[in-house]
């Protein structure tokens, strides 16, 4: 039998090597989340235990990607940044996604009980994955804080929206048309006046969504920020190693003072 | 805070849409598989619960793309074969193969205690993916040749290589140096002579691998050829809708045969 | 002076390889010709030293390409064909973009004098280029029919137009408005009632555009069909090498009787 | 007759748009210059016939394309580095090689005879065109060293190539082989010793290669380094506005201090 007959099909293959010296981004994204969060009950506006299984399973990947730098979640989102050195299976696009994606996938529902211990998982879960490329520090800056920006200006608006409906009673057609072409002030308010709440005092992982950075840019806990919240995520046996490698913020990364106190992350 | 300041780093993503009129194949491969079955006890050179498992996982795919219209699995690998004339996802070869691909991770992990009932999954598994096109049913079918060629020469040589481990106590090394350079004559005697083994007569799932059409393809399962193995996965309660869709064979797919009996799969 | 110090900027550059198995078009357009045609008073509608210049570089094109099976132009464009089994280049995109059009542009240059006898070269013209893949010999032709319906549908306009301003005395302005939003039959009756031409009387080169095929396709001129008009440019000297290996029909290549009698050019 | 059934041809076309924010290089390339020049008998090693011609038809690009901020030439190649942030052809790859690449071989043609009087243009030359994308600002002046090192070494060892067969009645062969496999130092002390020649006081224009720069990044020629030979070419009549909008210089572009003094290039 001629293997080499059909051996040709391979050159059928196109190469998508990323270029060189930009920062690769591949962001990660649940499909069909709404019907998948609709069928696990989450909690809404934010469910702790999904935004932990999320996380966790962004550990797993930054423990098998010893090349991204610094990854960024919110929702049902994750970005992970590789150095824009790395070389990384000769920097193919493809290769870096879809072993992105699968990794974190097969996490998420090999973790999913440890976070969802009464509920049972339905059905797996897909998630969609890309590759953007960022030339300059400041492109990748201003791509970290384009998610960051969203994270907020959807938890306002959702925080918002619940309230109105779990509290007020309000249909979701009607919680959603009266905040349509609101401004941030006004939601502020709303919450404040109508819920007794505010807005900044909420969690940070809801305002801020996630940023997981390496354990080798830290020296000690005590370095960090105050004013952030670090979660080192105690684990215990095998997976021990995989998650003490990298340390879980919820911090602001839109200004400069994050990138000051951590210049290592983009070297 | 405004939006809009950082929304242009949007534009750095490029679009990777296929060509139109191809045959899009996504084929996804286990990454360190070896290491993967070492650490779960597979059972060499073939495990039945392995096999089972890549199946369900990758029926789990066809369900959910019903664009799919043929897939062809062996070892650690399948490959998914997209109508020449699909428009999901506008064919954006990221969307597609990272869909495919974390479904298929998912499924994996989810489905793996009906597989491996007695041995725990020790880590998650990571796949990798990639899209190759096709410009015609002939490269098409050479490209199946190809794997299902791949299949027999591989499945023979690791029938060869864990009999003379597991039988006649030879070191990897030792079973390696004596099968190398070594032609399939000489492997198919090496079994009957020594094992008193028929290669032929070995099940046709692990020298074929595994084809996976659509049910609407077949009338009924009467219908289908006689000397190939038709198992419709028997399913229960909500899973039934899922695998239902599918058939599952073991079979050539390299002659015509095949082609000439499932005239619709190629329509 | 280190040379390797710099050399890595090399790694830079991306592959561009076409898809194998595919046919290749490359097609050329003239940039800013309606400024160009009226800076080189051009006759309107159709002037036919600008046509025969063009022609005169497509066929430069295919005498250094042997690859390119059949060109066809119409107004200030010009498609290349090349065959889809071609290993030129190893199929770089870039490289048969910018060598056909380059050399495009010095023939209409260095051939400009023999066509424009009377009228001097302004300045330096420019075209752009672009492949696109066509994965059948279906959507080839289809490809060459959208190209030559759209000569059909320019010419019978541009007929109307320039009648109408040449001979009516109207506005340019006052002529478009009276052809927008005319169907053909409109235009048909137009010209016969008010110019007295039946526009299926006026020269092939206009209403069809030009084919160019190899001379090795036909085997003497009087096997041609009698409808085309078959014009085997002479040639002088040097240039006969390179014009005599092609033949300019001006035919219709939308049926399929253009195909049946030249069977061999997609073969 | 219906456009519409051949139009759908069009979105088989692929987007080729190049990644925002990075250095666009277009480098066009003789093709097959070796014979081009010995059939238009250029002088060796150096023809400031087709030197002039060559920096010319840059001209003429320079100043269709505003977005191109440095050109450098050497021996039959150019680079045209178009701005980071440029929207040219919304970024398009094809576009910009394609209308670079013929307008600079359409110039070539049409300015011949201003170059090369005596010398009649034989053929149409034709160029290959390419795009890489360079992320920052030093990358980009890495790549424009690495063509200023390749025009140094090919010039120093094609000096000592034709003084050895020319002067010493070496054959080519003989030359190669006493050339091969030697380094600078070598070159250098064979040109002193046995044909009185310092290399460095060759011209800078074979030495350096041909830097354009637009004129408005500087204010007065006086300003310009006073080993750099600034010449503004005198142009009349049409020809006045494209090329008098670039400045043409002989000068080391690999060092800082070419940089230093034309800060605005990369601004």
């Amino acid at each position: 039998m001629a293997l080499s007959r059909y051996e040709y099909v391979k050159n059928y293959e196109i190469e998508d090597r990323c270029l060189l010296g930009c920062w690769i981004v591949v962001r990660i994204d649940g499909k069909a989340f709404r019907k998948f969060t609709d069928a696990h009950s989450y909690l809404k506006p934010n469910d702790d235990r999904g935004l932990g299984l999320m996380t966790r399973a962004a550990q797993m990947v930054m423990a098998d990607f010893t090349d991204i730098v610094l990854a960024y979640g919110q929702s049902d989102e994750f970005s992970f940044v590789f150095h824009k050195n790395c070389k990384i299976y000769n920097r193919r696009a493809s290769k870096l996604m879809s072993n992105v994606v699968s990794l974190f996938a097969s996490s998420f529902v090999l973790y999913w009980p440890e976070f969802f211990d009464t509920q049972e998982l339905q059905y797996p879960p897909s998630f969609d994955s890309r590759v953007v490329l960022y030339p300059t520090d400041e492109t990748l800056k201003d791509y970290l804080s384009w998610r960051q920006v969203d994270c907020h200006i959807n938890n306002l608006y959702n925080t918002c929206f619940w309230k109105l409906v779990q509290e007020k009673g309000l249909s979701p057609r009607e919680a959603g048309d009266s905040l349509n072409n609101t401004f941030s002030d006004h939601k502020n308010e709303l919450l404040f006046k109508e819920f007794n709440i505010n807005y900044n005092s909420l969690p940070e992982l809801y305002r801020k969504g996630t940023v997981i950075i390496r354990n080798t840019n830290v020296k000690k806990s005590k370095d960090l920020d105050k004013q952030t919240t670090a979660i080192q995520i105690a684990t215990e046996s095998s997976k021990k190693d995989k998650t003490s490698c990298s340390i879980v913020l919820y911090t602001d990364i839109i200004g400069s003072k994050f990138w000051e106190e951590h210049p290592n992350i983009l070297k």
